[in-house]
């Protein structure tokens, strides 16, 4: 074993000789938007993000699901079904079977294993100072979540949200790769400063995060103050007391910092000499700050 | 892919070279048991299973808990986890990580990854008219289980069905791959007559099962008429069409064709001349019946 649950790491990691390990992930949660496929998409980009996170190459899944008796049309299954098919088949990954049970609440989800190269592998621990701080998605997938649950999103904001949740983290994973990146994660359910503050901790650097350069999806900033999922306030409660404020933030502004995100982006520590053709190679990146020495906190934000 | 779930076999297997094969299968279910630990165990030999049934070599498994917020003593989750974490050690097999989720309900097991040979692979297909079919462990922990949740089953039946569903399935694995065995399969949620109308069906073979010889756990037939799963009669409501009776069965013994069980043994199809030493070999193994060229129907029971 490589990397285990302890480290704070998105998989573990299980050699099987010196140029293969086995990277392994399982992830499942009840709906975060109504359209029944969207659902099954965003399932399975989530799940293999895992596998990505680590920079491997996602081969396998199973699915884990839980469907309602009753009031839950088979033919809602069946679309979540597909949905989570038609992108496990985009990542090139195999379905081999899974577990469904009868469950008065929908949750759904996979177990994903992937093969990676040991030599090159991602971790929470491979970054360095000097190193800059990319962000490859905007934030605000919770917001988004709980303000569509309350009626409060308009659908243009939840096709945004959807769309960017059922993105592959494929290309951001290779073009992180390519570009030399050891030390990433991605972003989920601990939000940007919970999962940053892994990063700094485990690569023993302060992370120094620029907030007015965080890429936030559209109406994130308006509908936070009002619709704030139990997971962000937790989160904020978690994490706050690792940030460094060197500055005034913006309240709105602050709180995507906190959000449990749902099939977040990748958050990858950058070479220097590589951000320029990283961020060439991955449109929706962006610069977001960089990894110092080690301070006294894990995370200094700055308006 | 070699097998998916389309063959109704236990667990997807998947080719990476000529020698090695991974075989994969997640399971989890709510508690059977009182005893958290007990449960935990259980639910990992159970998930095990699917991979020893196939002629795997268990490598890592990923956790998948839900836990209540409430009325749920961390130290009843921390049993679980513990119980389980137990047998994956006595499997040589790896914890890599796992998914918890907050849940009314509380549901436990494992998405676990193994090792095969696919030159020695075990499934439903791999049988053939003339063996022995061969069953490891015996019948009735869903009718204990069921009697268990009715206040019905006293402690002595409830521990020998405990200790039954405990056992690993490892050295029946062993022992069948070693005498030859390919045709194979585990007892779980479809009860023996469902899982071997699947070995019979994909062997293309009817099976002749002696009723008499079923090993059964202790108060398994007392118990039953009055303790039956809602999946004992869904199993027999799909099932019996598939049986052809061959004399008067007892009513109650009848019911422990039907009985979904949990961790199961496996059934097995044994060249003939290899009977006696596996049976050696796997002390609660019995010789429960044969195959025989397919008739009308894949399943004959015979008093």
């Amino acid at each position: 074993m490589i990397v285990d649950h302890r480290t704070g790491d998105d998989a573990g990691v299980f050699r099987l000789d010196e140029e293969t390990a086995l990277v392994q992930t399982v992830d499942f949660f009840t709906p975060v938007v109504d359209d029944p496929e969207s659902y099954g998409r965003i399932a399975a980009a989530n799940a293999l993000s895992d596998v990505y996170a680590m920079g491997g190459r996602p081969l396998t899944a199973l699915s884990i699901a839980a469907f309602p008796d009753r009031d839950f049309p088979p033919e809602w299954a069946a679309a979540i079904v597909r949905g989570g098919a038609l992108v496990l088949r985009e990542a090139g990954c195999a379905l081999l079977g899974g577990h469904t049970i009868r469950d008065p609440e929908v949750k759904f989800g996979y177990a994903v294993t992937g093969l990676v190269d040991p030599r090159r592998l991602m971790t929470n621990a491979g970054g360095e100072p000097g190193q800059v701080l990319v962000l490859t998605k905007p934030l605000g997938t919770g917001i988004v979540a709980t303000a569509l649950k309350a009626g409060q999103a308009d659908p243009a904001t939840v096709d945004a949200a959807t769309r960017s949740m059922s993105v592959l983290n494929r290309t951001a994973s290779e073009v992180a790769l390519e570009s030399g990146v050891r030390g990433a994660t991605d972003v989920t359910g601990f939000g940007l400063a919970g999962h940053a503050a892994g990063l700094a901790r485990e690569s023993h650097v302060t992370l120094e995060i620029h907030a007015r350069e965080l890429p936030l999806l559209p109406q994130a900033l308006a509908l936070g103050p009002g619709h704030q999922a139990g997971g962000l306030k937790a989160n904020r409660l978690a994490f706050e007391p690792l940030v460094e404020r060197d500055g005034e933030i913006p309240a709105a502004l602050e709180l995507l910092l906190y959000d449990p995100q749902t099939s977040g982006g990748l958050l990858l520590l950058v070479p220097e000499g590589a951000v320029r053709p990283l961020l060439a190679g991955l449109p929706g990146a962006r610069a977001i700050g960089r990894a110092l020495p080690p301070g006294p906190k894990p995370l200094i934000v700055q308006p």
